[in-house]
């Protein structure tokens, strides 16, 4: 039985039979549980009805409606806490007459709701769910997922329809990343001017802030804000210049990269502000964990006030590191007064903060098992950077504590979990869940399900169906694909553009940022911005012509030709499309690329049938050809010139 | 020179030449606006970035970012009030070198923005604006969308992106239909009952109402809150029993139709509990006029109520409309002391109430006529219900003083417009949108162009172009459509069931209530809910046949065998995916007959291509067989039947 679950469950016994779902369908709940107890089963029974069309006559599930007769029961202990180590374990019997949830936690049971949703299937008469016992917990306790709102503001209802697809994929911390050189982006009652002079206007008020922490806590999920300090704080200096270690005044940063600007540690002054700021947040935010950040301060500004040397002489301090952790120690007195926990970057590591703090780890596995040597806890984040643009297996394969981990029993007891990481240089409100999903998904699985669930080919069997599930949570990483080529091409038939961004990437890693400078207001709907990471179309050809070079099976061989005959034919037509859409020019010798390697690919595939070998003028030329191929254009990348270089390699037999 | 605008202006003398777009355009405003004329002016220059992929340098425009080397000005004299008959009038000019945007008032400027955009073209040598004067000024000053929030409710965003709608296509006017037998969709901090009993959790805060009318306000569009009284009021008895002329207890309906409870007008109680929620609500709302409704009592409960009886008797009121009438006098009173004006449903125009009302007419022209010939000012709803699927040029034909009109100039002056209602039986978050659009952007333009501009073939023509832009706004009529095929077929290959869906409709009117019992949680996620009103593909094919009957065009009959030939052999496809997705069983014989239509369509244009008369029997069967394929299927019918017909009668010559 190939079941579509992500994350796969601990457990799944697999029993015979089918329960059938019809109208009749009902559901009570029993036990203790929060309202998101009863909310969250009626909005699993709407999902339920959307995606069959069937009209169940039941209407909101409460504490009252309580039905002895119904076929699927609810049960849990207590409400849960939405708090890091809370019990999010269930067991989800489905016999062919009855369906039965239990938890200890209503926490649990949203967890086991989705399990459940994912469970539904349809044969020709009708919908049902497999027979199955499933017991099923997290391997990791902090399983998140970083939005950075600070660099481009991702309104209310990005952060709610991206809660959603968390809770759907059994993520339990949203990190919100509120501040940036970019963009103060939280309302502050107690200092105005940071909110009012470094946002631009896009900010949230505190209203909307609990709107979002009361919709995630619905969901069983925990807020974090980060403050990002002493850097990453330009927006801040706008409105309060006295907090900066460089006279002002300062404006809004436009670009990207690491800046100058940082808090001035030697000044009383900060930490009163920092105090009263502080104070605020930790009022408005009701998690027991604040991150402040702590990242890529360079020390520039620090270094050229004479004020601060002297201060680091006057007390001592070793080094800028040294001060980092002085200011750190001060912010953590602050963050105990006011009953907060401390996490922040790897920077925030030093021998002078005590491992009371937690330390994410942005710059490697090492960097993660050095912190949890030294007994800090820790979580990991390099290897999920999903802003990257690297392909799904890849952050599917990354282990927080891998099977050759150096760590001991009690050192791996330290590491929490991790956090996919979507820093917005480049996404916005409308292309956001492209990056964000279905990647995110594999991620969730990695820190949920045990350690040697690693096959990746199911992973992307599953992650097919997750992904188009996703959508009906308001996820628009599908949807706006279609939509972002419309546009593109000036609403005229999109295939001869889809055919083409289907293969396509936008580069990887820090590249599109060397190539090319980019502003916070600069349009990201052209087709970097439209075309998507870990392109499908391109994977699965890559892997088909890795499977014929094994095989030299002819059925692949002409599945692999009508790809190549596609692309061969697709420049004509798309050519006259970019004659009146100026925004494709960027991308015209991409797609002459394609045609070109897709007729070299066709060649190579007659020779390797005809089992005859190429000669070297031929693949000599050709291999010059795929060479040139490889050069990104429009900041995209063709992601098919491997598997055709593997073909012409093969033909030339080299 | 084809324009793609939407209202088309009142006048557009061409020019010759083109002003080309660079990466060094910006736009300086200089004059008196409040601060939507920056933020407007900034989000206009953002869309044409987003369009053209062009990086502009200019970030956000603000009263101190004068560029005298500027290449588009605009200029106004004063900031606007967002009010009934406020200056909306501007004037555009575009030659080769320069743009001038002129207005007296900021709302002027941003209609006039909205113009510029849909100006924007493109040729080989890149994006231009054709050099031309644009004078334009509104038919009507009150061009309103209602959006029913209180049968399904519509959340923030939803709001928010159809006032975005809205004011691309000029529209001025958002009535949010808030209080429904089926919800009270407002936080009432005065009687907080009424939204915790009322709303099943799903209502509006106050700060969310602040939110979407300072949101309508930046984009000069006026906001008219509707609390339906004194009937359509159930969900206020939940929490308020003593309001209803029925004793209780009360629970909020769940299925659709006119109610009987309503309030009691013959206690005291009911006008003190009613003075005190309007004041409050008049000091949320700030729009002069606000709208009690009023419509649809049917009397049932004041006539079952001995001491409303006895109340009427002893006030020798004569009768139920009477009574009505004075219940809304007492009203007036109230909304009078808190400085708003009274709009209402046609039922609230009675001799026995001043003409300092509004009436809005949902029951027809006459009502409307009648209506003003009393002294009414008067807005005109009936034939702008987009709820009841009627296709585009139903309601762009529609005219508030239509041709013949019986109005003098004096009456005349007194029809203020009109507002299309988009009542929410059968639509939610995710599917309103396509009812909304683009069909309302022919409304608006009957509201906003002369009463002259009525070409209905041009009209489709540019309707298609500003539907597809109304994307960039985050509208989801056109992307959701996919989604919802996805979901139906179960995330394969949705070309077949495209196929089909792309030439069917919803049942029309009232039709879709009376074939099933729906409640306000039934899925609307089936077949009829992705089908959209007005199909494209439809309207488009039963055109080519009636000109290819006219003309007999041998090019018509390929392209019109072309389409037959594909809906012929699509059910075979389709078949196969029923099988697996229950929930498309419902239209299985829609589509068989669709195919079956399209092979006797194919036997038609033979008969008629030959010159030849088909024989009697041939014709009879035909017919019968087109009579059979009219039956709706899943709530939706088939919109080439007519066509086909008409093929067949021609090829039997009858």
């Amino acid at each position: 039985m190939e079941l579509n679950l992500m994350p796969m469950p601990a457990k799944i016994p697999a029993k015979d039979g089918k329960f059938r779902l019809s109208e009749s369908f009902t559901i009570s709940v029993k036990g203790q549980g929060a309202p998101r107890l009863y909310t969250g089963a009626t909005r699993a029974l709407r999902r339920l009805s959307g995606r069959t069309g069937l009209f169940f006559s039941q209407d909101f599930i409460t504490a009252k409606s309580q039905d002895p007769s119904a076929v699927m029961t609810i049960e849990c202990q207590r409400p849960g806490k939405v708090v890091l180590h809370e019990n999010e374990s269930y067991r989800l019997s489905i016999s062919t007459d009855k369906i039965a949830l239990t938890a200890e936690t209503d926490i649990g049971v949203l967890r086991g709701l989705e399990t459940f949703l994912q469970l539904l299937s349809s044969d020709e008469n009708g919908y049902y769910f497999p027979a199955l016992e499933i017991d099923d917990a997290p391997r990791f306790p902090w399983r998140g997922l970083l939005i950075d709102a600070g660099r481009h503001f991702m309104p209310v209802e990005v952060m709610k329809r991206n809660l959603d697809g968390m809770a759907a994929v059994k993520l339990n911390v949203l990190h919100w990343h509120l501040t940036e050189d970019q963009g103060f982006r939280v309302e502050c009652k107690t200092f105005p001017k940071l909110h009012e002079m470094g946002s631009d206007g896009f900010y949230y008020t505190h209203e909307q802030i609990k709107e979002v922490i009361d919709y995630a806590a619905e969901r069983g999920i925990r807020v974090i804000p980060e403050f990002d300090m002493p850097g990453h704080s330009t927006s801040w200096f706008v409105g309060y210049p006295e907090l900066a270690s460089a006279p002002g005044p300062n404006s809004i940063i436009r670009t990207w990269g690491v800046m100058d600007p940082v808090m001035n540690p030697a000044r009383k002054g900060t930490y009163q502000f920092l105090d009263a700021f502080l104070k605020e947040m930790a009022a408005l935010f009701p998690d027991e964990y604040l991150h402040i950040g702590g990242d890529e301060n360079n020390g520039k500004h620090w270094s050229a006030n004479a004020e601060i040397q002297t201060f680091i002489k006057k007390n001592k301090i070793a080094d800028n590191q040294a001060l980092q952790a002085y200011f750190n120690n001060k912010i953590l007195k602050i963050l105990t007064k006011y009953g907060k926990k401390m996490v922040g970057w790897d920077e925030i590591l030093h021998k002078n903060m005590p491992t009371s703090i937690v330390i994410q780890s942005w710059r490697g596995q090492e960097g993660l098992a050095k912190s949890a040597k030294a007994g800090y806890q820790s979580i990991l984040s390099n290897g999920y950077y999903i802003d990257l643009i690297q392909p799904t297996d890849f952050h599917y394969l990354n282990d927080p504590i891998p099977e050759n981990s150096p760590l001991t029993a009690a050192e791996q007891k330290l590491i929490l979990g991790g956090e996919a990481t979507m820093w917005s240089e480049y996404v916005d409100a409308e292309n956001v869940d492209s990056r964000i999903w279905p990647r995110t998904a594999a991620i969730a699985e990695r820190l949920w399900s045990p350690g040697s669930i690693e096959n990746v080919d199911d992973m992307y069997r599953r992650l097919e169906v997750i992904s188009f599930r996703l959508e009906e949570l308001g996820l628009t990483h599908e949807k706006n694909y279609a939509m972002k080529l419309r546009r593109l091409i000036n609403n005229v038939d999109i295939e001869p553009l889809k055919n083409l961004i289907d293969v396509i990437e936008p580069v990887k890693i820090y590249t599109r940022g060397e190539q090319r400078e980019y502003t916070s207001y600069s349009p990201l709907t052209r087709v970097v911005d439209a075309a998507r990471p870990d392109a499908k179309i391109a994977r699965d050809f890559r892997k088909l012509v890795d499977a014929y070079l094994a095989t030299k099976k002819q059925g692949a061989a002409e599945e692999i030709n009508s790809w190549l005959q596609l692309w061969r034919d697709n420049h004509a037509k798309l050519v006259a499309i970019i004659r009146l859409s100026p925004v494709l020019q960027e991308i015209e010798t991409l797609s002459a690329d394609l045609s070109a390697l897709a007729q070299i690919g066709l060649e190579a595939t007659a020779l390797i049938g005809d089992g005859k070998t190429a000669n070297e003028a031929w693949t000599k030329e050709k291999l010059q050809a795929v060479e040139k191929a490889k050069a990104p254009r429009g900041q995209t990348e063709l992601m098919i010139v491997s598997a055709i270089e593997k073909l012409v390699k093969a033909a030339g037999n080299i």
